[in-house]
């Protein structure tokens, strides 16, 4: 038993998805998660610059004695993971791979569809892990760059949406495609409208669910579930929310992405955290 | 005379539209341009951050020896304006004052609208400047969030595009204005289909083309203004441009933005210019 708690990190909100379906799936866990905030969007920004972000949050996570980091953003998990994960000593799992194996087992044709940011999209991740999985499977991909906004501005259903979704798919349709991987953790909140454009005969997969099943698998590996119980027997599963900028505006984001109440949110400079300096405990800019 | 360079700044690419009106109206000064590439966009993020990365920023420039420092984006214009030119022995200009001026005098019914980003808008700053200028004014505002990914995409006249500006513009136009400040760099680049939905009878207000007039009054009355000659008396006017991220990817939008080739784009590691270390000189992630 290791009661200590998973690093979830994220370029802002999108990965709380992720850090749900973790809660719902293993309830024992406690979870530490952060939101680069004041540095969102990654998706249109270059693999170097993703690498020096992840490299800083996970030198803050692992301050918080994590036994494994979730790279909760499809962006970071093409681009940083496998730097990453030669830098710790600990577990690290991204949404990438877990998506992707999903997806080679659905398909029937072996055509499979991913939408997902320019970053991730032009990482040519995807593409890579599920050749590896199977090499004849056949990858169509397009890159959304709207779709973080238009989920930002709360247009899910929109007829604006769905304009933009059809223009979107419209060459991935053509392709024959039966299966689309959701390649970015704001795409399932316009689950519905995609579902309107590509129809009814297409698997859509969530990566954010099977990187869940993914971690348990990791954690069970280890030997390093948790059993949620404190020292004396008692019930202590804490999940901790740290984010770089506006952490009251990503409390009540939050809320309604995780459908259920947050203890607290706190604001962290986050760019203190390169190389090997001393960190000091003074709070980001947002909370001066 | 002083020709040392003028230092402008923004987000990432927008500002060029202001830099560009510099050189069109004053084309003996030389610009040194800033362009927050790693961390774009501003308009949703917090004061205190904004100010973080703004005295960054301010901190690189003066290693360039600028003389005067022009905050090419309205969002930081908004929230860090005052604080930078207080801590400053150059003379510090933003967008927003001169916009709000030429917006004042084009009224006839007194009655202005604003549009901009989230920050802007909920700094009140604009407001504040009108009524400044003006007590009686009556200013209307309304954040457009989708207008800097629409124009991103390239969608500058498309029926979408169309849609969200008749939505974003609906309220406003009920008010009864005769003026609209495009508050925000991006704006003016979809002023056609801005245009198409307020109709002819009213007055749109560019800051870029204002704030290169406020700069040459300020460089007049400081006496600072250039003359565009090297030592030997030949002609040496240069532009210079610096980014946080993705050189390559500005390289190409300004070519576009500013209808010329530009010289060279470097990347600048800028988290390091906090501040009274010593900086050292890799540029960066991107660069490596």
């Amino acid at each position: 038993m290791n009661n200590a708690p998973i690093g979830v990190f994220d370029s802002g909100v999108g990965g709380l998805t992720v850090a749900g379906e973790i809660m719902r799936q293993l309830p024992d866990e406690s979870i530490v998660y952060f939101g680069d905030t004041a540095r969102v969007p990654y998706g249109s920004k270059s693999k170097d610059t993703i690498i020096t972000f992840s490299r800083q949050i996970v030198r803050f996570l692992k301050t918080k004695e994590v036994k494994a980091i979730v790279i909760a953003c499809n962006t970071a998990s093409a681009y940083a993971l496998e730097t990453i994960a030669k830098e710790v000593d600990i577990p690290v799992i991204g949404v990438i791979e877990p998506g992707a194996v999903t997806a080679g087992e659905a398909t029937a044709n072996g055509r499979i569809g991913v939408i997902a940011t320019e970053g991730t999209i032009s990482s040519g991740t995807y593409e890579t892990v599920l050749k590896r999985i199977n090499p004849s499977l056949q990858v169509f991909s397009k890159a959304c760059p709207l779709f973080v906004p238009l989920v930002e501005e709360g247009l899910l259903y929109d007829p604006v949406t769905l304009e933009i979704a059809d223009r979107y798919l419209y060459d991935l349709m053509s392709y024959d495609i039966d299966t689309l991987v959701l390649g970015c953790t704001h795409y399932p909140l316009i689950r519905r409208t995609i579902r309107k454009v590509v129809g009814d005969g297409i698997t859509l997969v969530n990566p954010a669910y099977e990187t869940a099943k993914a971690l348990e698998k990791v954690l069970e590996r280890g030997n390093i579930l948790a059993d949620g119980k404190g020292s004396l027997g008692n019930r202590e599963v804490t999940h901790r929310f740290y984010v770089s900028d506006s952490a009251e505006r990503f409390g009540k984001l939050a809320r309604t992405i995780l459908s259920r109440g947050i203890e607290s949110v706190e604001c962290v400079n986050i760019e203190q955290y390169t190389n090997n300096i001393n960190y000091d405990t003074e709070g980001c800019s947002d909370e001066k």
